[in-house]
C-alpha cells in the first residue's frame, strides 16, 4: 500500500501543472495537490482495478493509474471550491487558494482542475470511455448535489435524519463508491461486480462521515490534530445533533430540545456535550457506523478473494480509524 | 438557420435541468440558458457537422445536436463563473446568478453545468469519444487560460498587443473554433479538414472580439443596445487602447501617452475618444478585422461547397455585424 501511495505522490508531482501558462491558473492545482492527505480515493481506484484483474497482471502495472490521478484531482477540485463557498481560510494547516491568491483565481483554477480530472479519467481505451464517463459524470453531479444540500442545511431550521443521510451519501459516499467504480471498470469487472463494489463504497463512505461527526466531538484531543467541537463552533447540523433532536422529540423533552437548538446557535460545546451524554447519542452513532460497516463487509464478501481485496480492507480500516 | 436556432431553443428547454434536485443547484442552469442570445456557437456546431456530412444526410437529422447543446451549456457556464469573478450584477438585462441566488450557488451550479456540458458533448458513438474529448478538453482549458490572462491584465500596467491577441484567442476564438471542430468531428471530417475549419473559427473569433472592442466605442448608440464606452468605464485594456499606446510610443508622443494612461484610470471617455481620433486607431482596428476575416474566408474556400457552408458564412456575418 505504501508503495502505491508513493506512486500516486510521484505521478501527481510529475504532472507538474504549474509548468503550463498562465502560472496563476495552474499553480493552485499543484498547490492543493501537494498539501498532502492519505490518497485514500485514488488508492481505492488502483486497488479496485487489481481486485478484478484477478492477479493476471502481476507485473506491477497500474492499469487504472490515470483514473486514480483523475479522482485525486477531482477530489482536490471539490475541496478548493468548497473552501471558497465555505469561506474557509485554512486547509491542512496552509492558507486556502482564495486566501493565498484570490477568489477569481480559486474559482477559475478549480474549473481547470475539473477539466484536468476529465482528461485523466478518460485516458483509457475508446471502448471503456462510455462506461467511465457515465460513472464519473454521475459521481461529479452527485458531489455537487451533496454540497448544495449541505449549503441549504445551513439556513434550514429543521433537517431530518434521512435528509442528512442523503446529503452525506451524495457529498462523501458517492465519491468513494465512484473511485472504486472507475477502478473496477478499468479492471474489467462485470456490471454486477461493479454494483456490489459501489454498495461497499457507499456504505463505508457513510460510516466514514458518521465517524467524522463522532470524532469531531469525542476524539482524543492529543492525537486528533484538529480542535474538538469545531462542527459545533461552525454551527453544523451533524448526525449527532439531528439524532439528538429526534430522540428528545420522541421522549417529549421539549425543554431540552429548545436548549439544544439554542446551544448550537451559541456554539456552546459543553452544554451540547452534556445533553448528548444524557440521551446517549454517541452510542446511537457508533451503532449506525457498525451497521454501515457490516453492510459494506457483507457486500465485499461477494467479491473475489485476493491480495487486492485484503488491501481494500486495510485501506478501509485506515479510512475509518480502525487500525490504530 | 432560424429553424436550427429554434431546435436549439426547444432542446435546451426540454433538458429542463430544474426538474432535478436540489432545485438551487439546477435552477440557475435553466435560468442562464433561458436569458437568450443568438446561439451562434451551437449553430456553428450543427452547421460544421452538416458541412462534412456532404448532403448525404438530408433527412433533417442533426447528428451533432448533443454536442451543440453541450457547447451552449459550456458557454453559459463560462458566463456564469465570469460574472462571479468580474462581480457583474447584470447579464442581458437580468440579475446574474450570484445576485439572484448567492455566490456559493453560482460557483456550484457552474461546476454542475461543466459536468452537464461534458455529458452532452460525449453523447456520441464510442469511437468518436477520444477525438471529441481531446478537442473539448483543449477548448475548455483554453477558455480558462484566456479568462486568467484577462484577469491578470486588470492589474498589469503594460500589456503588449501580442499578449492581448493571445488572450482573446484563448478567451473567445478557441471556443468558436472548438464549437466548429466538435461539429466537424461528428460530421466525419478528416484531420486536415478539421484543422482548416478551426483556422476559420480562430480567425473569425479574433475578428469578432476586435469588432466588439470597436463597437463598444464607435457603435450607433440607438441600435447598439449597450452603453457606449463601457470598456473605458470598466478600465479595460482593449485593442484600441493597447494599439493607441503603441502608436503614441512609436511617434514619441510621450505626453499624449501619459494622458491616455491617465484618462483610462479616470474612465474619461471623451478624452480617450479624442486621442484615438488623432492617431486614427479606429482604422487600424478595422484593418485588423478585415485581415482576420480575409484569412478566415481563404481557409473556408478550401472546404466543400454546399448549403451548410453558405449558412456558416451567413452566421459569421451575423457574428461580425455585417448583415445589417
Amino acid at each position: 500500500m505504501k508503495e502505491l501511495s508513493k506512486i500516486i505522490d510521484e505521478k501527481l508531482s510529475e504532472l507538474n501543472f504549474a509548468a503550463n501558462k498562465p502560472h496563476e491558473l495552474y499553480a493552485p492545482a499543484d498547490y492543493v495537490l501537494s498539501l498532502g492527505g492519505k490518497h485514500i480515493r485514488p488508492l481505492f481506484t488502483l486497488l479496485a482495478c487489481k481486485l478484478f484483474e484477478r492477479d493476471t497482471k502481476d507485473n506491477g502495472e497500474n492499469t487504472a493509474l490515470p483514473q486514480a490521478l483523475g479522482v485525486e484531482i477531482f477530489h482536490n477540485f471539490t475541496l478548493l471550491h468548497d473552501d471558497v463557498m465555505d469561506n474557509a481560510s485554512v486547509r491542512r494547516g496552509k492558507p486556502t487558494v482564495h486566501i493565498k491568491w484570490n477568489t477569481g483565481t480559486a474559482i477559475l483554477s478549480g474549473d481547470a482542475m475539473l477539466v484536468l480530472a476529465y482528461m485523466q479519467i478518460t485516458n483509457a481505451p475508446a471502448e471503456k470511455l462510455p462506461t467511465l464517463l457515465k460513472s464519473f459524470n454521475y459521481t461529479a453531479l452527485g458531489v455537487c448535489e451533496g454540497q448544495q444540500y449541505d449549503m441549504n442545511f445551513e439556513t434550514k431550521t429543521e433537517v431530518t435524519l434521512s435528509e442528512y443521510m442523503e446529503m452525506i451519501r451524495l457529498k462523501t459516499a458517492v465519491l468513494i463508491a465512484g473511485a472504486l467504480d472507475l477502478g473496477a471498470i478499468m479492471g474489467g469487472a462485470t456490471e454486477n461486480e461493479r454494483a456490489v463494489l459501489r454498495e461497499y463504497g457507499t456504505n463505508i463512505g457513510l460510516a466514514f462521515q458518521l465517524q467524522d461527526d463522532l470524532l469531531d466531538l469525542y476524539a482524543d484531543e492529543k492525537t486528533f490534530g484538529k480542535k474538538i467541537g469545531s462542527d459545533i463552533t461552525e454551527k453544523k447540523k451533524t448526525y449527532l445533533y439531528i439524532k439528538a433532536l429526534e430522540l428528545l422529540q420522541e421522549q417529549n423533552c421539549t425543554q431540552e430540545r429548545a436548549l439544544l437548538i439554542n446551544a448550537l446557535q451559541q456554539s456552546d460545546v459543553s452544554t451540547i456535550k452534556t445533553l448528548y451524554g444524557k440521551i446517549n447519542v454517541k452510542t446511537c452513532c457508533q451503532k449506525e457506523i457498525e451497521n454501515y460497516y457490516g453492510t459494506a463487509l457483507a457486500a465485499l464478501s461477494e467479491l473475489p478473494n485476493n491480495n487486492a481485496k485484503k488491501e481494500i480492507e486495510t485501506l478501509t480500516e485506515t479510512l475509518l480509524n480502525r487500525n490504530r
